[in-house]
């Protein structure tokens, strides 16, 4: 079961999720200059990155809008650095948000579970309800693949839907739109449980608010967080760490402060390679873990 | 601006939406055989049928779920249906569904907006809040495209999230969650109507439950409505009639009930080509406009 695979990658990498959000303006520019075009330019640099990350990182997680945006090449380098990911025995997240009835969502789980696009995990949008996640578990089981379904993400635009709260007439305590969803996915995964204790599905968590996060990490202990937010979005180790459960059961996700590292090297820009710019990266990595690990440990 | 050549469209050809959410076994099978594989059998089945509804459908909806699901060679077919529709002056729908944080809604806005997968509309999930719809807006402001966000669908899942009721000490009457999905839509495009009184974005809402209908349209009277829910999942020509205002404000979808109409012909199946199956597909789309248009004059 991928979950427990995620486990043990943190238990021995740290909490690490490198965000594979890469735009070609992230590609140091003499190297986007020696490519045919901008989706070989990304897929080379990613290749790079991953190379140097591979036993740094608890997982990649690839966001296919940066891909989508480059038309079908950017797809073919989509699809290649999910192999690649793969190919080097590290967990791919395929950040896609999908959340679609029934039928659709079958369509989807093949397509992203297997063949061209075949990733570990997906992350999923709840807004149409359960039965746009159940056919992602079923076709899971025979798989072992996982998915993070948004619970309270970390953007601002939070505040307009996730956090209303609901009104329920019988219940004492007031739940948010949030809490329905992680509610919800608790009971789907009752029974779907890895040897850890995590459900096959985790949820996404961002790390942007100190107050709720000790709270949510109590509501659902045998949930599995992806947690976004940390650096450019404003939660740092501490909200992070209120996250994660002994030590585990989350990775935390950076995307930009990883792989533009290579940006605030001051080294003059056409000599940077994307060889110098995977070794930023890595720099920043182990002291994004680091920071992680210290801030768990009380130090 | 799209959503007035959408309205002209309504006007002019009546309410259906041809959804083209075609599987591979949605094919005629003789013609599946011919194909090289899979993506090319269905983007021929698609040309046919676009062929056969230009003059009839106020628009196309090309599901991406079904062509993702065939890999690279999928989003080809996909990207080339697209194209198709667009070149016979028809508008089409691109049935994503996506929603993410700002920098990566510009990116999908990008990658749908132009490109090879340039669609006249997108749909869009809303749970992460306003903030992943507003880029959209923003990019759709030079080039008149338009989206449909989900408010309220028509899986039986709807209940789970969209149904909830908010708890708002200060209102005196209670709203749900698609009510406040509904009511920031309102808002952002006060001030973005096309001539006809049309929001540029319109919003998702199912055929399926009567009884709110008639107060869904009176509460939105300013956006234009994509409508799923109709045949398969239960909804008629009435339940769609109360969600049209004076005979235009929405579009009515239907995907298997047109495309695979050819399977209740009864002709033997070996025999049966594209050209059949659309003209099947043709007499399936009249039958559904002129029972909408009926209902519609009180006939």
């Amino acid at each position: 079961m991928n979950i427990d695979k995620l486990y043990e990658s943190v238990a021995k990498k740290g909490h690490v999720c490198v965000g594979l959000d890469t735009a070609a303006d992230y590609v140091p520019p003499a190297e986007r200059k020696k490519a045919n075009n901008d989706a070989e330019a990304v897929l080379a640099f990613n290749k790079a990155l991953i190379d140097c990350a591979a036993g740094l990182a608890a997982c990649f997680k690839v966001q296919i809008a940066y891909y989508e945006e480059m038309g079908i090449q950017g797809l073919v380098a989509y699809a290649e650095t999910l192999k690649y990911i793969r190919a080097k025995g590290c967990l791919a997240i395929a950040d896609i948000k999908r959340g679609d009835i029934a039928d659709t969502a079958v369509r989807y789980a093949k397509a992203h579970f297997c063949g061209d696009f075949e990733a570990d995990f997906v992350t999923l949008s709840p807004y149409m309800g359960m039965d746009s996640i159940q056919p992602w578990l079923n076709e899971a089981q025979g798989c072992g693949k996982g998915a993070f379904v948004l619970m309270k993400t970390s953007n601002p635009g939070m505040n307009d839907f996730q956090q209303l709260t609901v009104y329920e007439d019988n219940l004492p305590e007031k739940r948010r739109i949030y809490n329905a969803v992680g509610d919800k996915m608790t009971d789907m995964l009752l029974d779907k449980k890895g040897k850890y204790g995590y459900g096959m599905f985790g949820i996404v968590v961002g790390c942007t608010c100190r107050e709720e996060a000790a709270i949510i990490r109590r509501s659902y202990p045998d949930l599995f967080f992806l947690i976004p937010g940390y650096g450019a979005q404003g939660g740092g180790a501490q909200e992070a760490a209120l996250l994660l459960r002994e030590g585990n059961g989350g990775v935390v996700n950076a995307s930009r402060s990883i792989i533009t590292a290579w940006k605030t090297e001051g080294k003059e820009i056409d000599k940077i390679d994307n060889f110098f710019a995977a070794k930023a990266a890595e720099c920043a990595i182990i002291k994004m873990r680091d920071d992680i690990l210290k801030t768990i440990k009380g130090e």
